[in-house]
């Protein structure tokens, strides 16, 4: 596999052409950015962090019989994944009230929610990924009803391996951001990454936070946080 | 009918109770407010307006089989109408892009919606009346699912009513919001107001606003326009 020309640099990622058409090459960046890109700044270490926690966390999925563009690990910061057209929908699981749902609702950090939302945003940073209804992404024309609903369904199949799985490592998984794609079959796919960036993991005995909310909220070093993670994930059964 | 305690006063009106325990006394105030309330002041002569076309709207629609709080109108600024239980949600409904719905978008002003759409806000001043989809409505218990969707079918059927009726004066009706209330019988009932200060209104023919919007955006004298919009209203056939 050869690695060609950029296809395109987003905040975190920077996505290559390859000799195969269907495959393109992720490179994970050292880059952090929050609050819309607001808050940037680059961090040695987080690149490597992310694509292999992401890695890990795709192959934990496909055991549990959820497929995704994941192919394989190339390198400390490199991954190959299939090639998709981005569905500009964030998918938004949440188990707990946090952020800006907490915000939104008037609800305290950490309440748990009496069910799982799952909400979408439209993926648009000039309109700051504005939170959509069902009305708006339909009269947006981003996906059908039947999609949509798919979406949904997947968003809470990622919930259901993904909480037990953390879980299992004394680690609450309070919300997370998926994107799906769709692939050269026209198949609806999980895409782009799954890690602390994208995640809110909290200690489930002590509550510390093991996610990008210790860079959002300068609550310590991330790499330590996100290196911290990763190893109560690779000591995992 | 007897004037008694105040119940409540709004940003738009006061509300007394009668020695009916089932209706109440609605006062049209001369303040205007916009942004949640951060611009405010008072107009001499708005809340007589307001009381007039909502009056005049609510027995439209009575006309049209659409049933309402809206009992009588009492003099130039008070009306007597259905005590009601106010559901906690701003039923909005969208023809036309404007407003926040634009902002979010990213749509020009003006552009015509490729449907009506509903969309429900948090009657929450402290929380700055969030958009709200139908999970978080489901996690804050605020309607059952069939109830809301009662809302958004009541919702449409006043556009069905509305729509027509503005267009035979030449008037487009661009969006505008309704409350709803549970009555003495648990039935669900149209009620608060329907007026300039909560409908978007624009001259079919050159785009005049004919709606608070002359206020929010100090486009001109709210009194002059909402005058000029009830003189049109009463010359209708
Ligand atoms: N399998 C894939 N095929 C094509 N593009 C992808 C794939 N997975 C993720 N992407 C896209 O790669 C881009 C770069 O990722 P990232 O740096 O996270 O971007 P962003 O700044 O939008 O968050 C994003 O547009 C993302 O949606
Ligand atoms: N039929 C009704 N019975 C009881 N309360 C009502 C009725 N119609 C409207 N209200 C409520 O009267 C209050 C005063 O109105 P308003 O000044 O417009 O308030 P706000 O500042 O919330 O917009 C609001 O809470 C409104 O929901
Ligand atoms: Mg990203
Ligand atoms: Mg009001």
């Amino acid at each position: 596999m050869e690695k060609q020309a950029l296809l395109y640099e987003g905040k975190a990622k920077r996505v290559y052409e390859t000799n195969d058409e269907k495959i393109v090459w992720i490179e994970y960046k050292d880059e952090a950015t929050a609050f819309n890109g607001e808050k940037k700044t680059t961090i040695a270490g987080k690149g490597k962090l992310n694509n292999e926690i992401s890695a890990l966390l795709f192959e934990k999925l496909r055991e549990k019989g959820i497929e995704s563009h994941f192919v394989k690990k190339l390198s400390e910061t490199e991954q190959l994944v299939k090639n998709v057209q981005i569905i500009p929908l964030e998918v938004v699981v949440r188990n707990i009230a946090a952020g800006s749902l907490a915000k939104r609702l008037g609800m305290e950090e950490g309440e748990v929610l009496p069910e799982t939302i799952v909400e979408f945003y439209y993926k648009n940073d000039d309109l700051g990924d504005p939170l959509l209804t069902r009305d708006h992404i339909r009269i947006l024309g981003l996906v059908e009803e039947t999609e949509l609903a798919l979406l949904r369904e997947k968003g809470l199949a990622v919930n259901d391996v993904l909480v037990p799985y953390f879980k299992n490592l004394n680690i609450d998984l309070v919300d997370f951001k998926l994107e799906f794609g769709i692939g050269a079959d026209g198949e609806v796919m999980l895409a782009d990454e799954i890690s602390p960036d994208t995640c809110r993991l909290w200690d489930a005995e002590t509550g510390e936070k093991l996610d990008k909310d210790v860079f959002r909220r300068d609550l310590g070093s991330l790499t330590e946080t996100y290196s911290k993670l990763l190893e109560r994930l690779t000591v995992a059964p």
